[in-house]
């Protein structure tokens, strides 16, 4: 990349490590940079230093937040006897962009996976259970519907069915809007068995 | 976007203001860069900023560079009588990668476009003129093969020809390995104005 000075040829290199960021991609977001007022490009690499910096986790959910507790948990409208476990915060963003969920959440940060060699010791499945000492009526398992969300989700039902806690799993099926002819066998199966009565 | 605490939000709100980078885009890149090392996110905003506060023209071609000759005008082993004319840097930088060219550039950065309302007094043309002073041979115009580019391209034609200095254009025809049956009209009729014998 001799054809670029320095410090562009710097700034591509560290864009494409993002990822989703290609070289070509990374070219063009570092000229689109370099024509932004300097102020602009100052609050954008300010932005990112303090989120980093101050972003952890809430202290009851695990959910990614700049508070101690997240503004979900916070809500004491909310019913916090109903715990939807999710895989990460945009999982949970997705549900709460429904605006139907009234209860909490429980971010596991991952999903056993023995290929990629984790374990539950590696997401945050101690902390559910300490969770359940509360006053709990249901865990909902909201995890992906991929071999890992699976996995995750048969192990979480185990793990909890003996406090006599209700685990429930959303449904897997047919997306709305889906055409049959265009969904996978495994979804189409899915569909057969979860299907329910009119 | 009340599912996202405030420092994530506006972080959110920052990336998704890059070009090509969507909201969702914009979710995925933050909390990638939330589980970034902190010393990593540093460099990076560090990058960004050194970047754009020390980038300028080079005082030669008017590519973006972090000195005041860039390194290509710095050369004395390419040929200072062949100056290539290109919208930008990003063009540069592609007939750079050919390896190929052994003259120098000059970056307009942009092209006439009456209907953006960007004249010839708006591109780095008043420059270009200026550089013929010294000694050229022949000035190669490879503005792009747009209504903008070949509109500029004549009038840098127009304007060097009475100097007596070599004006030539890139050729525009059919990309290699490009199959004839997916390129538009215009581009099978400037690739046969522009046949060569064999």
């Amino acid at each position: 990349m001799d054809y670029y000075s320095n410090q562009i040829r710097k700034l591509i290199e560290e864009l494409s490590r993002l990822p989703g960021i290609g070289t070509k991609s990374a070219a063009r977001l570092a000229f689109h940079l370099i024509h932004m007022p300097v102020p602009d490009v100052k609050r954008l690499a300010e932005t990112m230093v303090e989120a980093r910096e101050n972003v952890r986790y809430c202290k009851e959910c695990f959910t990614l937040t700049d508070q101690e507790l997240c503004p979900i948990c916070a809500n004491e409208n909310r019913d916090h006897r109903t715990i939807m476990v999710v895989e990460n915060t945009r999982d949970l963003a997705a549900y709460e962009k429904t605006g139907k969920y009234e209860g909490v959440y429980h971010v596991l940060h991952g999903a056993i996976s023995p290929m990629l060699g984790i374990g539950p010791g590696d997401i945050k499945l101690k902390e559910l259970i300490e969770r359940l000492e509360g006053e709990v009526d249901e865990v909902i398992v909201a995890t992906n519907s991929s071999l890992e969300g699976e996995t995750t989700a048969m192990y979480i039902s185990k793990l909890i069915k003996p406090t006599g806690i209700k685990v429930s799993r959303i449904a897997s099926g047919v997306p709305v809007g889906g055409d049959l002819e265009y969904i996978d066998e495994v979804t189409l199966l899915r569909a057969l068995e979860g299907r329910t009565e009119l």
